[in-house]
Formats: C-alpha cells, structure tokens, sequence
C-alpha cells in the first residue's frame, strides 16, 4: 500500500460544499482549451482561453471546455458559476481522491473518473482524477494532470469526415470516456506482461526475491479493482439512458463501452487469481526444494553415520580386540564400509531420493 | 477479541422497551445542550440545561437538543416522554451495543451510529453509540462521551452565512451523520498507516513479533467492517428518500455521504485483503528463511561428515594399515580432506546455496 | 460433527404427515399447561392439565397452551385435532430435527424455532426443538424438554400491568420467539468468552492441545450458523407483515427481534472469522517455532562439527604427524578450537540466530 | 473424478431430439408396470405390460406408467408417441447424464431427478437417472435401474385409506418425488457417518492414509452439491405453482419437499465445511509432529555432539597432554560428561521440548 | 497465463467503428459460402462465392452465408453494407478478442461465440472467434478459421427430411450455437481425463513435476470459465425471448441449449473446485513425505549418536582407563552398543517411525 493509493478525504467538521484542492499539484498554470463546433465547421478552438475570454464566449453549437490541471480552486468555481454547476459537484472535482461515479443533477450529468497509466519506475499504477460534465450543449472536462489524452478526441472533431459533427454533445462525452476506457487495456498489457513474466520465473528458478514482486502485483491488482468496478457501474448508468441528456443513437455507443469494461473486469479478476495462485505455487516449490534439501542432509547423514561409527568403534583402545591384531582387519573394514555405502546409496537410489 | 467489542444484550426474559443502560459508564452527569434557531438568528442556546427549562423552552423554529452521557436512564424518559418517543427506540438509545440502524415511526426517524476513533494507546479501535432522532422541526441527538465532536455544527449554524438556517431539521441531522462519517476518514488514515508500516517492516525484517500485531489489525478491520456496513445500509435508507421527513434539496447531500460511505467500505475492504495478504506473505517469507536455516546445516553437515569419518579412519589402531606409516601419509589425507572440501563447497555453490 | 447435530429425518417410504416422534425422549410425560386471559384479567391458568379438561375448557379470551414434552404422539394429535392443524404441521412438530421455519396455513401461523444452549460439560452446543402456532385467539406452543425457559412470559401476563393483557395471540407469539432469541445472546456470550480464552491462549503458549480446541469450536460455529440464518428469514416473513394475524402494533416489536438476529448473525459469523483466523496464526507460530528448533539444530551442528573434525584429525594415527610432536601443539589446537567457536558463535548471534 | 461423475453427452453435430441412449445399460430388457387406479378402486394393475397392451389400455381414473431400464430406445419412442411427448423430453429422459431440471411443457410437465445412493465398496455415490412426466390424468416415470424404489408408493395406493385416490396425478407425481428425496437422508446418514469416523480417527492418530480419503469425500461431496442444488430449483419452481396441473392441495406438500431439500442443501454444504476444516487440522497436526520430530533430532544432537567432541578431544595423540597423564583424568572427564548431558537434559525439560 | 489467452484491444485514440481486423491470420484466403433455401428445396449452394455474386443472388428463401476467416477487412465490410450492418458490429466481428456477447439491433441479433478446443500439443484451450448475424430471413456467421465445423449442419438442411426447412432463419442460428456447445463437451470430456490422470497421479505417486501440470490446468480452468459464464449470459438472454427474431417454437430449443450451457459451467466450477483440492492434497502429501525423511534422519541420528560417542569415549587416551585394560572390555562395549540400538530401534517402532 503506497500513499498515492490512499482515496482519504481530510475535511472532518467543514461544511459541505467547501472548495478545497485535494491532492498533489501536479501542473503549473492550469491551462484551459476552448473549443465550440456545430455540424457545418469548427466555430471557434482556442487553447490557454482566459476565464474572461471564456465568460464573453457565444455559445452556440456544442461547446467543449477543457481544464488542465486542478491546482487553482477559483477557476473551478469561476466555471461552476457559468455553468450553474452544484457546490458538492465542484468539491468534487476538486477531490483528487473521488472515486468513479456518475451524478445525473437534471442539467448536467457528472462523470468521474480515474485515467490510469503503469509508472513503470516506481512499479505501481498512476491515476489521474478525470471529470466531465455533461450538459445539452455543453462538455467540460477537468483533468489533473497537462498530458495531452484527449487530443485525438480534438483531432477528430476538426476533421470533417468524423462523426462528431452530426452528434451532440452527449457523443462527446462517450468519446471522452471511450479514451480512458481504452487506456486501461493499454495498463493491462503491460500488467499483463508482468503476470507472464513472473510466472515464467517461478517455474524455472523460484527464489525469494519474486515475493514481494507478487505482492506487490497484488496490492496493484487490488488498487485496479477497485477502480474499475465503480466505473463499471458509472457506464451501466449512463447505458441504462434514465437521463434525457443522452439520445438513443448515443446509447449504442455507450453499450460498447460497457462491454469494453466488462472485459477489463474480467481481465483484471482473472490477473488477481492468477496471482493468487502464483503465491501458492510459490509456496509449493519452496516445501518442494526444502524436501530435496532435507533429503541430501538424511542422505548424507545415513551413509556417514554408520561409516564414522565404525572408523570409532575400532579407533577404541581396549587391550583385547582381537581384529586389530588379524593381518587383514584393516582391509576386511574398508570392504565393509564399501559394502554399507553402496549399499545405503543402491536403498536411496531406489526411494528415487538421489 | 476484546471485551470492547462485544455488542451482546443481556436481559434475558425482560419485557420489550425495559429501559436499562447497556454499556459502561463514561461521563459523570449527563449534560444537555439546547440550541433553537430559525432562519433569521439564533433563538436561544443553553449549554447544561436542565430537565424542567427544557420542558418549558418555547418550540418555535428548529430545535436541536444534544445530550452528553447515557448514563442517567430518566433524563432519556423524560426526552421520550416530552417528543413522545416509542418505547422501543428509548430502550435502543440506552443500549450501546446496539448497532448502527435506521427506524422510520413515521412522526421521527431514530438513527443509529457509532463515532469510531483510534485508541492508540490500546492498540483498538474506539466505538461510542451516537443516536439521532429527527422530528419535523427537532433533531435530538445522544452521544455515550462528552467529547465535543459536534461543536463544529453548532459554531457553523451560529455563523449566519452558512446554509443551516435556510434548511431545516433534517440538513441538520445531515450535518450530525455526516460530521460522524468523516471521524472515519481520520481512523482509516490511522489504520493505513499501520498498515504501511507492518507491510514495510514484513518485507525488511519480517519477524515472529509482527504475528500478534497482524493478527490484532485482522481483528481490528473485523469490528470495523461490521460498523461500516451497516452505516452504509442506514445511508442508502435515507438516501432512497421514503420519508417526507427529509426534503428533495437534503437528499443531494444524502447521497454525498452516501458516496462516502462507499468509499469507507472500499477501503477498510482493501486493507482486510492487504492484512490478509501479509499473512501469506508472512509464512512464504518464513518457510524461505527455514530453507536458508536448513541449507546451512546441510553444507555444514555434507562437507564435516566425509571429513570426520576419514579422521576417524585414519584414528583405527589395526596393527596392519600401511597408509599409517608411510612417510607422506599425514599431507596426503590433509590434501586429500582440502580437495573434498572445496570439491562440497564448490558444489553447494553451483547449486546457489552458499 | 456430532449426533447431536445431525438434522436427519429417516422415514423412506411413508407417506407424508405420518404422525412419528423423531429425537430422543427427554421429559417422562409431557405435561400441558392452559393460559386463558383477556383485558381484564387471567380467566383461568392450570398446569398439567388433562386432555380431556383441555378439550372441555372455555375457549373466550386468548388462550395459551403449552406443551412441554414431545415425546407423546398422541397429545400433539389430540391438540391438533381441537385447532384443526394440518397433518404435515403435526409431523413437524414431532421432527425435533426440523430446521427454523415458517409456515403460514392461513387460520394459523406455524413457526419452528430452535432453543439453544451451551452445554460447558460436553463443550457442545445443545439445542431444543421449540414449535409455536399462532391462531387468531390462540397460541400453541411445545418444547422438547421440560426446562421453564417460558415461565417469565407467563409471569408477565399474570401481572396486570404489563402489555400482554393489551395486546393478543400475536403479541404472545411474539414474546414467546424473542425469549428464544434473548437466550442466543447468553449463548453468543459464552462462545465469545470461549473465543477469547482461546486466542489469549494461542498468544501466550500457542500448543498443540488447541487443535482439537479450535476445530471443536468452529464447529458449533458451523452448527450455529446453520440455525441462526434460517431463523432470520423466519423473522423477516413475520416482519414483512404478510399474516393478517399480526397486526400492526406487533410488527414495531417483530421489527426489534429482527434487529436482534441480525445481530446474532453478524455475532457468528465475525466469531467464524476469528477461528479461521486462530487456525492460520496457530500454523504461522508453528512454523515460528519450528524455524527456532532447526535454527539451534544448525547452530550446534555448525560449531561442534569442525571441532569434532579437528578432534578428529589429531586422532589419527600417522607415524609422521609433525604437529604431534610439538611441545605446544596441544594448547595450541585447544586455542585454535576456542577461536572457531566463539567466531562461529559471533556469526550467529550477528545473524539474530542465538 | 471418477468416470461415473462426468455427465457430458457425446453427440456433437447431431440434430436436436436424436433419441439415443446414453449411459451404460444396466438392466437386461426394461420393465412396464402399468397401474390405474380411480377415487373407488385399482381399476388395473399389471406388472410387465407389452407395448401393445399398454396402447389398448383403457384410459380412465389416474394411470401411472413405470418403466424399469432406460436402454430400449424404442419403448421410450413409443410412450412418447402416445401421450404426445416432445422429442426434445424423450432426448433428455434417455440422456442418463441429465441434470436435475423441470420443464413445463403446457400438457405436462417433464422432471428430471437423480436417485442417490452410497455403494460402501466403491466408496462413491452412485446415480441413477430419474424421469417423471406428469399430465392432468397420468404420470409416466423411467427409471435407470430394476430397484423397487417406488414400490412403497404402489402399495400405498393400493391401500384404500391413503391420501392417494382423493387425489390426483400430482399427488402421485409428488409422491415419487418425496420418495427419491427421502433417500437422500439415507444417503446424508451414510456421508455423516463417514464424517465423524474420519474426524475421529483425525483426532486419535493422524495418518497419511486419511489425506485420499479426505479428498475422496471432497469429491462426493462436490458431486452431491451438484446433484441437489438443481433438485432444490427444481422445487422451487413447482413450488411456484405456475403450472395449471398442480393443484393447490398438492403444493402444500411440494412445500414440505422443499423444506426437505433446504435441509438437504444445508446438511451438504456443512459437510463440505467440515471436510475443509479437516485438511486444514491434517496440515496443522503433521506441523506439529514434524515439530516434535525435529525437537528430539535437536535434542540428541545437542547432547551428543559436545560430548563426542569431548571424546574426540582426549583421544587425540599429542604428545604433551597433561589430563591424560593424571591419575583421576578419565573419571573427572566422565564427571564433566555427566554434568553436561543433565544439564543439556534439564535445559529441554524446561523449555518443554521433552 | 499465454499470448493466446489475452483478450485486449489495442486502438487507444481510434474513434469507434472503425474497421481494423485484431487477432493473428489463420486462413490465407478467406472462403464464403452461400446456401439459400425453403420449405420445398435447397435454392442455391455455392462454395467460394465472390463478393459481387454476393451482392447479385436472389434473396428469396432463407439465406445462409457463411465465412471462414477474417483478416480480410473489406469482405466483413462489403457483407455489412449488403445487410445493413452497424458499423459497431462489424468492429466486434474482425475483433477476435470479442467476448461472448448478444446484441439486439432490432433488424437483425448480432451474437459472438468462442468456439474452443483442446491443443494436445501446446497443452492449452484454443480458442476461436465465431460471429453470428440473424435476421428475419438470414444468417451470416464468421469464423476465424476454415475448420469445417458447420458442415454438419449444412448436410442437415440439404437433407430434405430435418426440421431445417420447416423452421425459419432463427431454428438455423439455434442450429449453430447449438454446434458451438457441442464441443465444449468434447473439450470437457478431454480437460476431465487430464484431471483424472493427475489426480491418479498424485495419489500414487506425487512429484515436483505435478505442479507446473496442476498450475496450468488451473490457468486453463479460469480462461474456460471467463469464456462459458458470458455464453450462458448470451443464451439466456436469447430464451428469455425479448427479440421478434426467435419464434416460440425455437426457444423451446433454446432452453434446451440453455441447459447444456449450465452443465458445461457446473462442470467447469467442479474441475476448478478439484483442481484447487489437488494443491491442497498436494502441499499434505509433500508434508507428510517430508515428515518421514525428518523422522529417518532423526532415527538415523537418535541410533548412531549415542554408539558413535561411546565408541569415542574408548578411543580416549587417558592413562588410568581400568575398562580398557579388562579382559573382556571389548565385547562388553560391543554388548552395550547392541542393547543401546535394539532399545531405541524398538522405541522408534513402538512410535510407529519405522
């Protein structure tokens, strides 16, 4: 369990509604993209967009407002105010640790999200809190961080073959969540690699290194989980189409998300029994090689044993043992011995022990 | 298990709404608050009222009475007598086994919570029974402690800007569960952090010291799990919005702390799966120290058993063993004994054992 | 698993409501006490009334009967035949195997219920089948043994202030179930205590006389749990309110008992988890152990054998052996030996082996 | 795994409603008894009927055709054609691996049960096939084997005073069903028994002779819980009472199956509880004596080793040894010995190793 | 966990529907086959049919095309202009990582089926992509491969007296799913002889090798299972009738499938259940062996210890040792040896060690 992965709120006692950035600052300047089409053209897209410039903004066609970075609480609630947007929605936003959830608030829906990506360095997933309102004509996103997920949602939008154009915004919105779905299948192949990895490892040269590389595989198994059911349950909302904000044509597509979802589950359950079950072949092959190691020692002991009592008993120094005056008691010993090692290595050779 | 976290009754045979107080005595007289507030200002507060002034105080407006201490059956039957109260919620108010539980009787709504905090010292998790009664135009609330968890509510609704004196009771009621809730979030930040540091010490010192602690923590989220989903269910109860009692606006933020409560579950879910986790983590890593132990006596013994019994031999007193009296007999065993030597450990070292 | 807990009928073959005791005769002969009372006052109350008187006795008011004893077939038949039971209730009645159910026939309500205690001398559970019919104007029950488990029922309608005269049939029923469910708790206390014992035990001097300890008590667990859960979705029919013999004031009651058994549930199943839990840290301190005996094992063997070697090698008996011969060669090993064993020594307690 | 367990049919790429036996064939050629029978009298009994007597057979009262053997396709054709059967059921009733299921196909209803039984000698529960077609007048049923197991209801019918002649095909329908269900306590009896024996013998004198007969109850106990689950939805869905042919009289004694069957259910699934458990206590007690094992190789070894190396030591051949020249040496060292050897002793004694 | 078995997609940022074939090439040429027929003959059959004939043939009848291989994007393409195809779909059909899934797009059911065999070779599940579109008057189906698994179902049609012609496009869809199921049993019959191959093996003679075997079956079990849970989704869907698609007279034929769906999953949770229960045997049997080489080493050690001192003690060379001087000295130590090690062998028998 790391830090990043704790979802606390920290807020005992303020009332509800306070607007208060919850999380690390990850971007400088928040940054905001302006971007308004309707089916003929691209109306009007401008990126690093003023919150002046915004508010003077015509609002015709479908309007996209995009927010990088989270850091500076007056530009949510500069927006929140043009938009008529609830106090617990923008608290909301501003909570880096929300868990996935959709809000249906009658003007606007609220989707939260978690857009998650493999830090290969640090061995652990990085989330990053995604939020999109949806309204009848409006889609405003806010995401922590400044890297660019979204452009080929814009690149798309201005190419004119695309069918952004004769939808609305509601199609917007799934093209949004398409994005960060589709993300977490990349997340998975690289998950996924380390599955194959690792398991390849316990079978040819089991060692106690690979533990905590399966527990902390799990613990990430555990994380994921824990953000891919809720958005399951986000996207089974929207496809259940209780809002009017999205149209039927719509409905298809978000169907085809759920389906994306159901399989990232599915993937990421059976990951979290493969290794479950990785710890316990792990566990098997350690009392496996104990055995082998316990075997040699019993092995050693049972042909040694006899052999030193034997080399002792006739090390004794009583006066009268007749063998160690006979000519040959020194060679009749060695053979003995011969014959008792052979004989103890032929026994264990045959319980299959060497 | 500690006796702290038994919720068992014990009135075998008694009839139904016997008032009775279940629990340990922990503040010394009770102490009741009164606060009265309308929209426009702050009718009448009282800190340490008695008994009869609150029977007297004029009911205009919300009416919200606190009482610190459970210990004085009659000042919960003059409460009850005065809101006239079922029988049966008095008998649960006093019981502060009771777990946390939501009961519509159409005139008022009980509720039922524990305030959950983390005794360090002890090394457990501290519960106190917080009831919640919400009338029409009155919320009366019980609390086992004196600890001042709610002042924060009554600084806010004093303070004139905030949204309390435009709502009514059942914001208020809101504002008390939802202060309770957010305790939560402080106790599972505690929780995490021994959960941190035992998964950090496990994977550099893992140590028959650390059984007993992983064990007491698996316990711990066992009391845990068993307030937190219950209070969820209390939650979804509320926010389902069956009762008139609570209007459309509270329910927005209803359905916050509803969100919350998820996000409480989630975690104390993940923290059982992690505790459980270090357990497996724990005998892997154990076994693995086991086979360490037992590969060094192994090579100890393999190596010193072949040279021993040579020794001992060599130690035979036959009157006829030529080897004794050559010249070089004595360097030859000694070069004979180093090649065995480094012949085992040469060999253990090929095989990754030393 | 003990005979005791098998729950087995053993009637191939015969048609069904065929009138049959199944268990083991526990009282001599039933004896059947009559209850009438109404408002006012108790009408008429005998113990150990006959048959016959019972089949003559007025029938005004609420009347209760209780029967305590099962072993008589034809007593169960002849009261059957009086209320008109149906034949499959009587053989239910007679089944002291039958698990915790409700059966609603429409004139009455027949419940099956389990009385549980714990026997400390044979540390099992002991459980009594306990039958209860509820009429419009009439309650029946019958218990297995002849213990006065129902005699402060009795004495609270006797005393005039109490509910019962208020109330009817379906309000005795009631009392007469939450009784059997109040006894739960004095149960769940002594399994706690049990529990706690146990892991107290595993603590401090964790021996393989537990074992046995253990199993035993996750067995009851098991057993427990197997009549705690249906006895559950007994209560939630009654609470559902399906019956038009419980009316409305009772269902507030039936309500109450209902939040009992889910707190009997909750009680078992966090005790089942405790002793599955036990079993797990009684095989982690096993192995805690086992890896202390193998270490001492591994460190004696690794000072005495070099020293024994040594011992060994100035044993033989090489006519030319140079060391032999030196004034200090024996001091000299002596010196030797003492260095090998106390860096040996040092390794050890450096490795925290010691 | 035994082949007997594996129910899979065979008949890739063949059309639906091929009538083909599948199964192993056990009684040499299948029997018919026919039985008709109205409220007044048997109208015709006949065991052994032809096919063509069978067509010609007055059709009045309630007719029950039993069918002993399963392996003449054609004679299930041929029922099948006079009472308008769909191929489909015909398929299933040949199919011996048929799970447990009930189809309703409007003029009569299709059940599918398996017959169970403990064959003491193979260790292994044995199946048989079950098939019960029950239409408003007549109940058909094909059994695997020539056991009289519905004989018991044959004689019950014939007896005037049964339940049987009041009513009609469902009764009789349940009446077959009842009786395949009450083997299963047989059966449950059998397993219990089996149960407490291991756990005995568990509990006196572990052995590694038990671990394939634990696993070999696992088994059964798989099997079974996949046999009874079916039979329970089974009876839930008569118990529904969807189908027109039952009728209301009869489904409260469906009701009574279906307790029969939770019971069932239960008793199974504690079993398998049980059965863990006992794998579990197997691991911990071979931990424990691999413990005391262990324990006594270190013991010997930690007395032994230091007094050899003590003998080793006087028995080396330095010229200049002072002890060995005084007169009490050999005492002394046999003193020295001593002293070590109780001291070693009384060391393990108080660390109770001995 | 293999390449095979991974089921992502891999178009991050690529807007939905466009056409991309995911999965490696199986057949080189992909071959389409055209069969159209109705109540009277077959109208056409054409193997190797090209697009443009395609796009020509009369579509009287029902019409069956069926295509074997996918990794020609533009025939998936030209097909679903032909029939007015969803783009949605056409994405989910060249996609073989597509999970089993239906879906209802009013004019036509889009239904993806895995279809799975056992490689012998590789030792793993191959599994292949089956896609099948019905619509009121025809069926297209898509397989990855050019295995001829549908020919039967061809012949059926062809052959004049099969149900084919009388039903319409839906009985033809059923046919093929049908199919499909079909070789799960072969695939379950081949995975349950592994298993009991193992399983006998592990009981005469477990070994280190069982347990990469035991992993990949388990591996194989969770990928066998994360494809037959969504299959019995699908068909369940299909029976419960909601589409116009499906005629009355085929769900009969559905529920029949829907059967065979629920056995193959039992089978498939009982192989997981065994294959789980393997480990567990396996881990207690490598215990108990372990067990007996500890307690032969033990033994070993316990016999030749005391002997091998005893010998030492006489081989000292102290001056004043009466023993050695006596006359019979010597067989008396060899009498004592003997007595020491018959005693303790006896003691390890009486133990039942040996």
């Amino acid at each position: 369990m790391r830090k990043q992965h704790r979802l606390l709120a920290k807020k005992v006692g303020m009332p509800p509604g306070t607007l208060l950035h919850i999380g690390s600052k990850r971007s400088e300047r928040p940054v905001i993209t302006f971007l308004c089409y309707d089916e003929q053209s691209v109306i009007r897209e401008q990126e690093g967009i003023s919150l002046n410039e915004l508010s003077a903004a015509s609002q015709s066609g479908v309007i996209w407002i995009h927010v990088n970075g989270l850091s500076h609480v007056e530009i949510v609630e500069h927006i929140g105010q043009l938009f008529a947007i609830h106090p617990l929605t923008l608290e909301d936003i501003l909570n880096t640790n929300q868990r996935p959830k959709l809000e249906d608030y009658g003007d606007y829906i609220y989707i939260a999200l978690k857009m998650l990506g493999y830090d290969e360095e640090k061995q652990l997933i990085a989330a990053e809190h995604i939020n999109i309102l949806v309204g009848a004509n409006f889609v405003i996103s806010f995401q922590e961080s400044n890297q660019p997920i979204f452009k080929p949602v814009r690149e798309r939008i201005k190419n004119g073959q695309s069918r952004f154009r004769k939808h609305g915004a509601d199609y917007l919105a799934y093209a949004l969540v398409d994005t960060v779905v589709d993300y977490y299948f990349v997340l998975l192949e690289q998950l996924g690699e380390q599955v194959e990895t690792l398991e390849e490892e316990l079978v040819t040269k089991p060692d106690a290194k690979l533990l905590p590389a399966i527990h902390n595989l799990k613990t990430e198994m555990l994380y994921l989980r824990r953000s891919v059911w809720p958005l399951r349950e986000v996207i089974a909302q929207l496809e259940r189409g209780d809002s009017a904000l999205f149209k039927d044509s719509t409905l298809l597509y978000i169907r085809d998300i759920y389906d994306h979802t159901v399989q990232v589950i599915e993937t990421v359950e059976t990951y979290r029994d493969m290794t479950s079950s990785m710890l316990e072949i792990y566990l098997s092959s350690i009392s496996n090689r104990m055995n082998e190691v316990v075997k040699m020692l019993t092995v050693i002991s049972t042909i040694f044993m006899p052999l030193t009592f034997l080399a002792g008993l006739y090390g004794m120094n009583f006066k009268y043992m007749p063998e160690l005056e006979w000519q040959y008691g020194y060679p009749a010993v060695l053979v003995l011995m011969t014959i008792i090692g052979i004989t103890m290595y032929r026994y264990f050779s045959g319980k299959d022990w060497i």
